[in-house]
């Protein structure tokens, strides 16, 4: 689907069921925020987007434990669950949404290629997550990150 | 001067220079951050970007006061200037950058129209700010608004 059209779903669907959405992006970098305050009237539904690159962001912001950052990496599945549960519980908000990923071009490694991004999607009775690879420039995964993320957003509460 | 050019100096400088950035988003949504986590290697120089779009955030993360937002609005040289402080001290980073303003196209009044914008950078010596009015739409003000807050950014680190 067309990212606008997404866009403008999520849009209706959380102004209509009156839920208040929160963002922690580190492999997309401000990308879903900016897209989502794109919309004007956002700031009914959108209450904050964190962009938390470093793994200090990710601690003191996102309430995600350093062990688990140096036991799974930045990059991966649970600590891509901590970022959404994380900064779902501490803006006080429905639904938390997030990204780690690695853009490139460089940062990637065999077991943890350029364009491999977990998303995550949490609400109060749910947290998951999922993991896609993407063959991309860096402004290229940062895009397919970005629709990945707002997909799963809409499957989830469409 | 064209906003990639801009870019590319800001991170050659805030690489050489060794400094780190958080950067305070209100009006502006992620687009600054977005821009920035284009860089390829920004993660050297960029420790989080912080979209503070509710009041709540603004207050949670960057410790603006309460009685300041209600005293001068959220669209104010005060608050731009607490964000800014906010977001560099709280970040235990060199310099912090914040936008507030008025994106449109609802959201103005005779006294703040919309496309007005207040941008404020602070370091350890000094937080300074600008206020500028553009006459454009939504995402052509938050283009403005970006690019306006790089251009403080680069006259204060060259």
């Amino acid at each position: 689907m067309d990212l606008k059209i997404t866009l403008n779903k999520i849009a209706s669907i959380l102004l209509e069921k009156n839920l208040k959405i929160a963002i922690a992006e580190s492999a997309t970098g401000g990308l879903i925020a900016n897209n989502i305050t794109n919309i004007p009237g956002s700031s009914n539904f959108f209450d904050r987007g964190l962009v938390t690159y470093s793994n200090n962001a990710k601690i003191e912001l996102l309430t995600v434990s350093k062990d688990l950052i140096e036991k799974h990496g930045a990059v991966s599945k649970e600590v891509a669950e901590a970022m959404a549960e994380g900064v779902r519980i501490n803006s006080n908000v429905d639904i938390g949404l997030s990204t780690t990923g690695i853009a490139g071009p460089t940062g990637g490694s065999k077991e943890k290629p350029v364009g491999l991004v977990f998303i995550s999607y949490s609400d109060k009775d749910k947290t998951i997550s999922k993991k896609i690879i993407f063959k991309g420039s860096r402004l290229e995964n940062k895009e397919s990150f970005c629709n990945a993320a707002l997909n799963l957003l809409f499957e989830n509460i469409k």
